[in-house]
């Protein structure tokens, strides 16, 4: 009998960190499959495995399919009927944030989720050991098999409903893409004024170091939590001629505030 | 001849981490005024110098005194004659971000800034070698003398006026202020579904790991930056109870999807 495959559908960046990390852990059998060649055929190459960018031509049978694609195409392949006669009832997961376990119950009768908590870039392999990885089955037995999967990979796997993972999902947006654009924030500002960006680097590694061992909510520090008026119109003056950020600060600034006092 | 004299002028977060930057630097004579005397010599006796709670008693003739109070108290304390008197037209500077180096006119005919962009604490005695000094002064002379002092404690010591200096300022509430409620956001929205904040620590670091290396505008990821509608619209709906924080959502998304197309 041959050792158990893994087959992705996608070659993203979730599926290129993901199949990294099974490799890793030493399972080599793995299928690549994508839409358009050329994005199947590079990460096949890397990971030296075959692959395909036909549905035709994905292997039946296998012990896992994954599907690692954007959340919107989640649903849009999980009709897809070819798909559904390749997986023929084996499991397959989707590793997406927002899209909940149901949708795949089109697509076989086993079926689960297998999210992994981090923003992943195709050119950057990262270390899997401590990732959250969050799953979710269709049954006990199924739940056993992506735990194991999961167990191979990371050290943190967690039982998440479809519910949770939502809100897990809404507190990644705040945690990553908005804290990033804040800091983006502060880039623009900074360069208006000729000020290299790298001035902020060691006030953010503290901010990040702080909140590492610190519930954030309980160290706030700044002019909104201190309710000083003064500096905080001036920051508004210093902005007026960019309404949105002025509606930001504004905005962030009064919920600080609230939350403080 | 003795050694020269310090003097700080407050006892809060940033006299202490700036005092011991001194004493790690070998400048041992060292004097604390604070307004409280418990302040004064809470610090004072770490650092085993003399301190002072009454204007009265603050060292004359003192090569540098650095005013360290918050940025609101600056003015005040400008006006005060007993510490002008106790200056006697030596070289006086304040920490504060907000507030132009012209407050200190009153005090003094040689004044500066010395502004070090970093979030402090009394508690937590940091590293000042790679924190930026921001420093400006009234003459090239009292210029070359704070240049000086800096170069002692840290490695980064920029020129910056009284007019970046409040931008860097503004940039900074961004980039320690609101990431770091973004994330207690995200700690809020975990709460409430009984999942620990610790599920989020891998993706802060990544992010922060990424901002490091990156300009953090070029690396937007999210619903927003992809104006992925479906996803935007859920995360509007888990918050419809909270309507400060779907504000905060909906703009920040807005902005950061206006910046992107």
């Amino acid at each position: 009998m041959p050792e158990n495959q893994i087959v992705f559908i996608g070659a993203g960046n979730v599926a290129t960190n993901l199949a990294f990390a099974f490799l890793k852990a030493g399972i080599k059998n793995m299928h690549i499959h994508n839409r358009t060649e050329q994005s199947a055929k590079q990460l096949a190459e890397r990971l030296k495995c075959p692959y395909s960018f036909n549905f035709e031509n994905i292997p039946e049978n296998a012990d896992l399919y994954i599907i690692a694609i954007s959340d919107d195409a989640v649903s849009e392949i999980s009709k897809n009927k070819i798909l559904k006669q390749k997986i023929d009832n084996n499991l397959v997961v989707h590793t997406a944030g927002s899209i909940s376990i149901d949708v795949l119950k089109l697509l076989s009768g086993n079926y689960g989720v297998f999210y992994p908590l981090q923003t992943f870039s195709k050119s950057k392999i990262l270390d899997f050991n401590k990732i959250p990885v969050c799953i979710e089955a269709s049954s006990e037995f199924n739940y056993n098999k992506l735990l194991e999967y999961a167990s191979q990979i990371s050290d943190d796997v967690r039982n998440i409903s479809s519910e949770q993972r939502k809100y897990i999902h809404l507190a990644a947006v705040f945690a990553n893409n908005f804290t990033n654009r804040m800091t983006g924030i502060a880039e623009e500002i900074l360069k208006e004024q000729n000020i290299d960006f790298d001035i902020l680097l060691p006030l953010l590694q503290e901010t990040f170091d702080k909140i590492k061992k610190e519930n954030p909510n309980k160290i706030q520090t700044g002019p909104a939590v201190r309710n000083d008026k003064k500096v905080i119109e001036m920051h508004l003056n210093l902005l007026k001629n960019k309404p949105d950020l002025q509606k930001i600060y504004s905005f962030v600034s009064k919920n600080i505030s609230e939350k403080a006092h």
